[in-house]
């Protein structure tokens, strides 16, 4: 029960809570005028470089990288969590079918939903720090196999099993597509997935952390930030760059194309962010896994981006307006032959860790979020209306 | 993607954002030092003792009360929504199965979740308002069913298909039981759903206003509410009161029973509101539903009631402990046949029209909710501590 305690007592506070400090944390940061973004005190581009997803999963939710040892453990303790409860696979193709309609995220959002009632889950309040984790892991565990399953069912395919020999990001492409990956294919979806963990307080997790506020479960809090992060103003749609580059077509039309479009006052999708007065971090190492393969595409990608970024600095000058994450995780997701629906839930497998690692961090507060509103509706209270009323059935029109 | 812009522009606030204004609105509003709260400009109490369950839907989706010709086809348009889409209604066991282990919330966030992908909802920015109240209506009129559904094959029982011809509180009875509620019963029900329509800013309502926030579609905001209802903090479990009474038992163990947890420091559940300084308005009006019904159980309520105050009053002086709604709530719902299981989801059957005005009023807006964390851990960036790495394959430990 939330309510104004007494007119005097209310902050007033900027526009969709802008800048105002909801919490501390210790999970990263963004910072944008370096060009710098981290998870606890690593740089995440040096993480995704050098490490596997599953240790950086670890340094998440553990606070601390893994020893070889740890390592280890941690990755064959996952892995044997990704076959999904019975129930929850009966499900699914109902989930698939309806999930057409909504997006794939939609589907995403509502097996996560039942996989943590399967599992039987409980609010985070009422269990202890390690089964707390336990639970996330559990949960994220199988988003991959979820999403990869909804996806075939949805194609008329079978769902592919999980193996558990095989890491994080081979199983994924695994499963999507019913054969094993190749190292490098894995290697360019990892050092995505890595990259994309997390990035700052985004209207997703700050979701999963006003549920988890309220003590319930981690499936309830997950299934909160699937339904953000499926709001078009939440950001995180590769595919839309690429349909800059399909839109653009050959290297000739470029400098029409991107011209007319910004004299019009259009957007270019995949270039600019809101944050990074530099080039992004991750769009700088995402380019540098796009050049790994090589190709005409990566070339054409390359040059769309010199071009574009040489009109935007004439066209608006000191807006500093480079390639976004979206371009080259758009490329790279193509290269390792992911269809575009499945970008934005790919990018979900690798947020479910920030989120489970903000979710734990929130659970350790006991404090709900509960921001107030002000009323500014006419005077109340105005006499009702009269009107006559049998309250057991519908009146006829 | 939403990050500190710098540091100097941040804004603390109090803990969990306690009396920060997020947002105005016109719904309504909770005065707890007159023991008032207001649906629009009207008292929710003057509303429930005259008005229909789907008079005060209108009120809150429509913005204004309808009259008598609009009453009958808002009325007779919600009964036609009741029915489920048959791939809801086939995943609905593998749901009931699962919810028994999680909780009756968890799979109605589920089924809400199913319900808005088989009807194909679109986020609320891509819609027009029109569009949008459609959504919430079509959500909200098959939450009961969805709920009935979801409780009966929990019980191994065949769901009850909706009635058209029953209002929306005698049609949840009858899915529920299978049988026509009485006139009393169906009165009784929908004067404690109006009342529970909405309270000021709870964390479900929030969460659902983050959500919409990013543009996500209906069925993303309610499954987001359900989630956080489910969470301890957020209050609203009427059953708890019911334990209190049955834990005392007869009236001569009221007076060792309340006197006894009183000194050992335990809160006496169904007593206390963290607002309201007076009588909880809501208690008020379902204490006089329930002593309209009479009975050995409703006079062994309101004897409690007044001894607990009585003691209250005496052991802890000048804190004004009163019932509150959860106390009388769970006196009706159990007079009406309720299960206690279903005490917390007949909460959300009616707390869903309040989060479906508040989505419609978010939507209004197109500034995404997003405030900042500060990053207050380790230095960073720490040299990242090197580690073979072979992405494709899990380690052995």
């Amino acid at each position: 029960m939330s309510v104004n305690r007494s007119a005097a007592a209310l902050i007033d506070a900027p526009r969709g809570l802008a800048g105002v400090v909801v919490t501390d944390t210790r999970i990263g940061d963004v910072r944008g005028v370096e060009g710098f973004y981290h998870y606890r005190q690593y740089s995440a581009v040096d993480l995704a470089r050098t490490r596997a997803f599953e240790d950086v999963w670890h340094l998440l939710v553990h606070g601390e990288l893994p020893d070889a040892r740890q390592s280890a453990v941690f990755a064959a303790e996952t892995a044997a969590l990704r076959r999904l409860p019975d129930e929850v696979r009966a499900a699914l193709p109902a989930m698939a079918a309806a999930g057409g309609r909504s997006g794939p995220l939609a589907g995403m959002r509502t097996a996560l939903s039942l996989l943590g009632a399967a599992k039987g889950f409980r609010p985070v309040y009422d269990i202890d720090a390690d089964r707390r984790r336990q639970d996330t892991l559990e949960a994220a565990a199988a988003v991959p196999t979820l999403l990869t399953a909804l996806h075939r069912l949805g194609k008329g395919l079978e769902p592919v099993e999980p193996r558990e020999d095989l890491s994080y990001a081979a199983n994924y492409l695994y499963m999507l597509t019913g054969s094993v990956p190749t190292e490098q294919h894995t290697r360019a979806i990892e050092q995505y997935l890595i990259s994309t963990i997390d990035h700052g307080f985004n209207a997703s997790t700050f979701t999963a952390r006003v549920i988890a506020s309220t003590g319930a479960d981690v499936a309830a809090c997950l299934a909160g930030a699937v339904a953000a992060l499926s709001g078009p103003l939440h950001g995180g749609a590769p595919s839309r760059a690429l349909d800059t580059l399909d839109a653009i077509g050959t290297p000739d039309r470029i400098d029409s194309w991107v011209r007319q479009r910004v004299v019009a006052g259009e957007r270019i999708m995949g270039f600019g962010h809101a944050i990074y007065r530099t080039e992004d971090p991750r769009s700088r190492l995402l380019r540098e896994v796009s050049q790994g393969f090589g190709g005409p595409r990566v070339n054409f990608a390359v040059e769309v981006e010199r071009h574009v970024e040489a009109i935007l600095a004439e066209l608006k000058p000191g807006r500093e307006l480079h390639t976004n994450v979206e371009y080259y995780a758009g490329v790279v997701m193509e290269l390792c032959g992911l269809p575009r629906e499945m970008f934005t839930p790919t990018f979900a497998a690798a947020r479910v860790v920030g989120w489970s690692a903000n979710i734990l961090e929130q659970a350790e507060d006991t404090k709900i979020i509960r921001p107030v509103a002000r009323y500014v509706g006419p005077e109340a209270p105005a006499p009702v209306p009269a009107t006559r009323h049998d309250g057991s059935r519908v009146p006829r029109p």
